[in-house]
């Protein structure tokens, strides 16, 4: 009985255009109040890694809305790790297709500090508003049923983008063609991964400890923006990425700036000299082979790069800043790696200044990496260069007789991490998904051999496989990995068209 | 009948010792335990700036105090500025005594962060301890009645050295004066300020405006630790001290650091490239001008500064570090002016770290002075370089047209500050409080010609022509300006001798 309501209408929808459908949109338009009161109804759930109840929510939310869309096989993938986030499942098993596509988004979301988000706004307070964050931002009360809802309306709260509206896309596509019986032309498996955020770091013994029940031709991602021009986008890569914290020491407790500034050793500005031998004043990282391993790219990927529409000037005055770091164009930032201070941290500043020489200074950094960078081996370089400013590098907090024996010590903890990965442009079920989500829009859709963001996607490849395939829908302001994080409902709307395109794809 | 305890017993007091004075010593150990439980209801009593209704609490405290003790004219001396923590006043006038001393002290605290501190202590719930912060420190109850004291017990609060125990001593040696009715040689005046954290910024009003009340012969100045050998001090001059805080922008957003990293200027690496520029590797500052109006010092100082005993050896020990930042030794240190990050911040550090490009990057500097600096130009050097390191500068947030028409931005705050101070070691005021100071210590007395630390003494000068000298009474290791701040109980009994042997020097 699974695919009874499919298989009555086969005949119908077999004459059907089958990838772009008016009836999918039609039918967004006319139930967007339940999808805009649904979607809400799934913001409020905190999902940051360090709530665990507010996960198991989020998943049991998910797989809720999955058994009410006749989903089938629902459950949870666990990590053979305990206490993991599990990943959700389930399927939909098209008789007659000879493919099948694995639709990824991920649930949880980035970190928060609500005390950062624009008064009005709060992460797990979903609300809707018309503007970008600023003193123009406008809130807004729920629309009354009947009452038209305008597509420019932005949703505000953690994961709204990132990842929630991917999870959204992907169900309600579903949903939609259910709806209007319309037959998928593939086999649809959803997968829903609850630790991205974090690093995925139990992702590869998830996907190995469910290889049967992952076999797949095909994983199309939904995570990260569209094009800043507005234009949808088709990916075929990301950068990997992991992280240093690097934490320098100074004297064993706070000293009074009057009695001990400026013969004791402040941490503070040891961590400014260090990181200012990171970089030169064109953007390029002076750490030593820092862009040796990297993979040329190729003369196809090139072109796609070189027509890439330029977004830059617009950009600027979005971001209200005159000049760019790199000598590069943004696309062309994609295809190396990089490294990007996240947070630096001493003592403090503003009220709670005080005439201090800070016992440590902490620096959170970033590094993408591309294709041929391992990201152990990217890690390595940069501590190699801090060794080589002098410092004496431990993992943990210094001991009395390392601070006896070094005259500068530098705590490094290393993230997890992982690398690039690309699929080949040319390969025959890329095409097909360029083509299903051409056919939902009548602007070029933008193809981008890599993207700037991350994904563990090498995973994939590694345990299954499998390759991928990245197609996102949020709006490119959307504040992701940030405060006021939000999704313009036109972005949330055409991507469940883009989705169901994608899974009637000839 | 002002003095009449004291008359009665003139031909008594005229026969003994008239600076230190065993009865003194006796008294505080006698009465120990009434100090320890007074001082402790002191220190719960918050004077932070931000709290007005505990600095005022503070401020009764001390009066009520005063006028227990007899003390006269007892009254707050309020700024012509509303709203500013009063200076505190009373005074005893000794019939026959031709010079008058002011004691000076300050009831205020230095900012706290209750988060920083270790556990089981806290800023305003003053705790009974043994030993430094650390696993090794030994929390303790209250003694008993009749137990005895151990002089080696710190007491930890905010303000327990700097300075609620300068108040302290000096009303304590008062009231043991008056206890064996001791006179003191001296009129005595008090003036405890309540706005010394904040920068003394309406000191010079209050001082303008109480010029008669205030007139006196010198004022002693009671605040700070005394040597890092454990002798006592006597000091001639402070440093200035003013601020600046520093932030620079980058996007108007925070933005995601895969999509844009590299490409949107990092504000933290950019703070760290301008910081970077401020000093080099053997800690001498490298803005221009920066070391150009300092006095040379004299021959005496020179001979006072190559007689203070070397504690190099030990700080680095207790501080657990093996290289200092400058290549003078630490006296000669305090006769420079200094540059010190009293904090950095920008975005998150740790778990709340999240892969972004934060939009502003935060520095907190300190600018120590000494004498033939000015406080506003040697801020103007530190500007006049951030300029010269191709920043635009704004007194507050970049507006968008700024944005659009500078590439570096940085907005400075200027705190207000004040100049350095030097009293002549050849007063001969100055050497009857060397003398009196040296009779309550077998040890010699260590003179220092300009504290590193600071307090706005040149006002005293300026408004009232006073000179002054400092006595201060805290251990080294005593934490001020920062969390687990501590006085040991042997300071607090020793200052309370050294006030009164001065109350009565000859």
């Amino acid at each position: 009985m699974r695919f009874a309501g499919i298989l009555i209408v086969l005949s119908l929808s077999l004459c059907a255009r089958a990838q772009s459908d008016k009836r999918i949109s039609e039918h967004i338009r006319k139930n967007d109040h339940g999808i805009l009161r649904e979607f809400m109804q799934f913001l409020a759930i905190p999902n940051v890694a360090a709530d665990t109840a507010g996960l198991q929510q989020t998943a049991s939310f998910i797989m809720d809305l999955m058994r009410r869309n006749g989903i089938q096989q629902v459950q949870t993938l666990p990590a053979k790790t305990p206490g993991v986030p599990p990943a959700v499942y389930g399927e939909v098993l098209v008789p007659g297709a000879t493919q099948t596509i694995v639709f990824y988004a991920h649930y949880d979301g980035q970190p928060v500090n609500a005390a950062n988000w624009q008064k009005g706004l709060q992460p797990f307070v979903p609300q809707l508003a018309i503007g970008t964050p600023g003193p123009s931002l406008r809130l807004l009360d729920m629309p009354s049923p009947g009452t038209a809802i305008d597509p420019e309306w932005r949703i505000y709260a953690r994961g709204a983008s990132d990842d929630k509206a991917g999870v959204m896309a992907i169900l309600k596509a579903y949903e939609m063609l259910r709806a209007n019986q319309i037959r998928p032309s593939v086999n649809i498996k959803f997968f829903f991964e609850g630790e991205e955020e974090k690093g995925s770091d139990h992702l590869e013994e998830t996907l190995d400890a469910h290889k049967a029940l992952l076999k797949a031709d095909l994983w199309v991602i939904c995570d990260g923006p569209v094009h800043q021009s507005g234009r949808k986008v088709v990916g075929f890569g990301v950068r990997g990425d992991t992280q240093l914290e690097i934490t320098v020491y100074g004297a064993r407790k706070p000293l009074h700036s009057g009695h001990y500034g400026n013969w004791v050793p402040n941490p503070a500005m040891d961590l400014v000299q260090l990181l200012a031998t990171m970089k030169d004043k064109e953007g390029k990282v002076t750490i030593d082979g820092f862009y040796d391993d990297v993979v040329p790219l190729s003369a196809s990927e090139k072109q796609a790069i070189a027509a890439i529409p330029s977004v830059e000037g617009q950009m600027k005055t979005e971001l209200g800043i005159t000049r760019v770091e790199s000598v590069k164009s943004l696309p062309e930032t994609y295809s190396i790696p990089s490294l990007n201070i996240n947070g630096i941290r001493s003592a403090e500043t503003g009220k709670l200044a005080a005439n201090v020489i800070p016992v440590k200074a902490t620096v959170n950094l970033d590094l993408r990496l591309v294709a041929g960078n391992d990201w152990k081996r990217q890690q390595d370089k940069v501590i190699a260069h801090i060794q080589k400013q002098g410092y004496h590098i431990t993992e943990q907090e210094p001991t009395d007789a390392e601070r006896q024996q070094y005259a500068y010590i530098a705590q490094v903890t290393r993230s997890k991490g992982y690398n690039a990965q690309k699929t080949s442009m040319d390969l025959p079920e890329a095409k097909k998904v360029v083509a299903a989500v051409q056919s939902t829009t009548r602007e070029k859709v933008v193809l981008i051999p890599s993207f700037g963001g991350s994904l563990p996607l090498y995973i994939f490849e590694k345990v299954l496989g499998a390759k991928t395939i990245s197609v996102p829908i949020a709006n490119h302001d959307n504040n992701q990995h940030a405060e006021n994080e939000n999704i313009r409902l036109r972005n949330l709307f055409e991507g469940i068209e883009t989705m169901a395109a994608i899974m009637t794809m000839r």
